[in-house]
């Protein structure tokens, strides 16, 4: 049965080395619908933030792989567990003046912010979940989107909401 | 001599093309230091943020090289341009109750939000460029940095800030 992974993995930070990790992905015949890769505080480790879509069994099997891998140092399978899940688009949208108010509006409600003016368009940082993301895309490109870039999925495990749960990160 | 790097590329969002555009940078020795990948307005289209650093001859050669590539929509090398870059991070803070006004305070003062409160951490979301990203966390890290997620550097090239400028999009 197909479904929707979520996974972060901490790596080495060296060249080849999340080629070697999306390579165990792509083999399966598995498409990364969204990655992110960045160093952690440690300089020496990067993480990635992997969302993909594929059979239960098989995701596994490719997990299993990945934690074998050298420099590999540690994997979290985000899917199961209560996470935060947040992405950042900037999007550049036509801004004509007689249309500035209404996109500065959609910007405020959604709390979007400014990060560049020209003399006809706006670009925009937006921050949400992957749901609010296409809302706020589909409304502006009703004023015309010039640009998209968005980060995908970046997501992290939620802190322990009761004492006393143990292994209950819930 | 070498540089920092900050590509765009536009591909099919097809298994193994993403690896392929890796493949070529990674080949070369570049490691790669940050990568976002994620689907544009146009669902078939993924589009991948890339910060590479190394010799400015090899990067044109990997540059026409990924160029070439079937599945390859478009390429911009945002190195030379004006640009926007933002990233973001999640950053799970230790906050007890006794510091938790002073990790608000930090949150405050670099307009981060709070994405997550557990009984002593709390998770926050920051946006702005690298450097920003960087203070924030050495501040924070003061309290104790459990987990950090960074979606890499995210960049868009500016509007056009003056009439009759043609090409130069500054």
């Amino acid at each position: 049965m197909n479904q929707r992974h979520t996974v972060s993995v901490w790596v080495e930070n060296l060249p080849g080395v999340l080629i070697r990790v999306v390579g165990h992905i792509s083999a399966r015949g598995f498409n990364i619908e969204s990655i992110c890769a960045a160093p952690t505080l440690d300089p020496q480790l990067t993480r990635i933030t992997l969302v993909t879509e594929g059979d239960e069994q098989i995701w596994a099997q490719i997990l299993k792989q990945i934690r074998k891998q050298i420099n590999v140092v540690r994997v979290t399978d985000l899917t199961e567990v209560s996470r935060v899940e947040r992405e950042m688009a900037l999007v550049q949208v036509k801004a004509p003046e007689r249309y500035r108010p209404e996109v500065l509006r959609i910007a405020d409600i959604f709390r979007c912010r400014v990060v560049d003016v020209s003399l006809d368009t706006y670009t925009l940082e937006i921050t949400g979940d992957h749901e609010k993301i296409e809302a706020v895309l589909d409304l502006l490109n009703a004023h015309g989107v010039l640009e998209v870039a968005r980060t995908g999925t970046l997501a992290i495990q939620r802190g322990k909401k009761a004492r006393g749960k143990g292994e209950g990160r819930n």
